[in-house]
């Protein structure tokens, strides 16, 4: 590699929308940042967020930016209030940057350890003008991707932004012995992806005798893997995502259970031996 | 970049096909493309065209391939009578080269200012033969990609063809104070797209009171972002798309309506004083 | 290409998965290949694999993998053993290099002409540590993919596998003058798949007269094509898979007929005239 291409980074850009794989919306966008850098290497993450979910886009980059080498651009584009006064930015931080709208996408990169720097985008030379008041993806967020992936400089973009928009994980409460937690989503194998995060809850689990219970079934167990589950039951492991599911073995929890995202998922620890007993 | 480059384009090769995300369809064809070029970058627009739908793969490559870096190859692959007598085409034309089968899918290509040159493939070297009689994508279409990314001039693919098939623009039509349009599709987002076009009808929707109207609702105004609309009820404004939606503010109007593709839009201007006035 | 580029192939890799388009598991595993190698080109073949569905897993990798460039390396992750006793493979024939568990995913490559070459992934060095039990594509196979991208050597991964897990194909039985099959899945238009292979049954069906019998159809016919078949009736052709597929005419095959994966498909060849009756 040579110098300049080091300093420029590997020239990949990640996209998470919620614009679906239906119609032009993440075609016009990948043309966006392709005419601006034809070299770069386009990489889907998904364009399927479910529609104006921000927590569910900041999740996903979470689970997905740390993978992806130094360098790489990653542009988020969940924006229920595209052309509203909501701010257009770029984050810098752990060596990788970020491209979106300033409307809590960027959360847990913000809460992550470490010292960030952001920008707002107000540099008219580097976007589409004027840009669709709709579609800031394509003539916003798009271009100037394209060109931090040639080796534009973040502070290039606008004035720095010292405050963002941030939105709050939704922390389990407790109630008594109970903790009152919620499914998030369910992935595409039917796995109940709960709000209850591996790294405050493992421990506990693990010692602690519990029960999640539901209408005809109760799990008192985590397992390790999906093939370590039993079979026409649901079971719960943590999963790659570092949060507690639940999941079907060989099947789909989602469908099996009725439940979906919103949903109450109480975790009940042992207090007088209630523990075994079904309601 | 070198001189060679500049000729051959960035080698940047787009999709657009009805052969969904399931199944080995994109893929065999994308390797088709890389087996004569292994350097070329392909870029999905959608795999997920209406089955079948001429109209909507011509209008999602009308809405997408501008917004790429001149020089990149366009294939569109939505052919219902793959293996019948209709030619399969390469086009040039506005600095884009474009593949596919001349069944109107390059309507709007077609019909857009400027000059084209087309020509009919015919040069069996160029293709992997015997092509499958239903899977040109793989067989034709993806291998002449291929070679026009490497520099193919389009004219070394076949002899020239002057006359294209074309399908029309569903343009709306008057009775009386009344233009009734139709409902083209809903994107991802349940916004629902309109036949009436941007360009034609925006200056007077501004100016001219109006209304539309549904069974239980009624839009008098044009909006100019989704996050200004009113709550829980339907608003119209121009996507980036140039053509009229009925949107639902942070939420489905597909869902919300009932609406779907081809169903009637009535838009009613202002004429005795009978805007306002619920039926 | 230099000379060490020819060595190590055209730096393609393409991802066959379960994972589904929704939230970040592609991604992730996009991100662990570009974190080895940066440069090499990541190729979405499909992630909507049926849910475990190792046998369309298998079938999807043989009707794409030969259209790619030789040296490409072909990963796939449908692994419902994952985290379990199952072994994770690297696996080297006719100039393609396969990534993936051995459970039957291979069986394909495994039974086509030639000599293999497998090696078990055992070399810590390679992958991340610890792996996740459950998401080995992210852990495991994304990041060996990646180094065979560079030109890593398949034996280096570990040691040599000589058994390997294979699932058989689903053949038709012979029931008196019956041959029964089945429906495997049903592509995105709709069309049925079925089990009955062209290269065992296309002579005959040209043949000797045949019927395929439904509740209120009958097919006695295979076309060339679906723009020749009947309108508003089902039709049957050998498709680009080599597989005999039951197809409706600009329609959906699976809507219409209300059939489904698993459901039988029976061929009756001509004995004492009874072809030409419906039931």
């Amino acid at each position: 590699m040579k110098r300049t291409e080091e300093k420029k980074g590997p020239g990949i850009v990640t996209l998470i929308t919620d614009f679906g794989y239906r119609g032009e919306y993440a075609g016009a966008m990948k043309g966006a940042i392709l005419r601006v850098n034809p070299r770069c290497q386009i990489i889907d993450i998904t364009h399927q967020v479910t529609p104006q979910n921000i927590l569910e886009a900041a999740f996903v980059l979470k689970n997905s930016y740390p993978y992806f080498p130094e360098g790489t651009i990653h542009v988020v584009v969940v924006d229920p209030g595209v052309g509203s006064a909501r701010r257009p930015i770029v984050l810098r931080k752990g060596g990788h940057r970020f491209v979106g709208p300033d409307n809590g996408v960027f959360s847990f990169i913000l809460s992550a350890e470490g010292k960030e720097e952001g920008y707002e985008i107000t540099r008219q030379i580097l976007i589409r003008t004027p840009p669709s008041p709709t579609f800031h993806g394509r003539d916003i967020f798009g271009p100037v991707a394209g060109h931090l992936s040639m080796g534009l400089e973040p502070r290039v973009v606008g004035p720095p932004v010292k405050e963002f928009v941030r939105i709050d994980w939704p922390r389990p409460r407790k109630e008594g012995q109970k903790w009152i937690g919620q499914i998030l989503w369910a992935d595409s194998f039917g796995n109940l992806i709960t709000s209850f995060a591996e790294k405050e809850w493992k421990t506990r689990l693990l010692r602690v005798p519990f029960a999640i219970r539901g209408k005809r079934w109760e799990i008192q167990k985590i397992h390790r893997t999906y093939s370590e589950g039993p079979r026409e039951a649901p079971m719960a492991l943590f999963g790659s995502s570092g949060l507690l599911e639940i999941a079907w073995r060989d099947g789909n929890a989602e469908k099996e259970l009725g439940l979906r995202a919103g949903d109450p998922i109480v975790i009940q620890f042992q207090s007088k031996g209630e523990i075994g007993e079904k309601r």
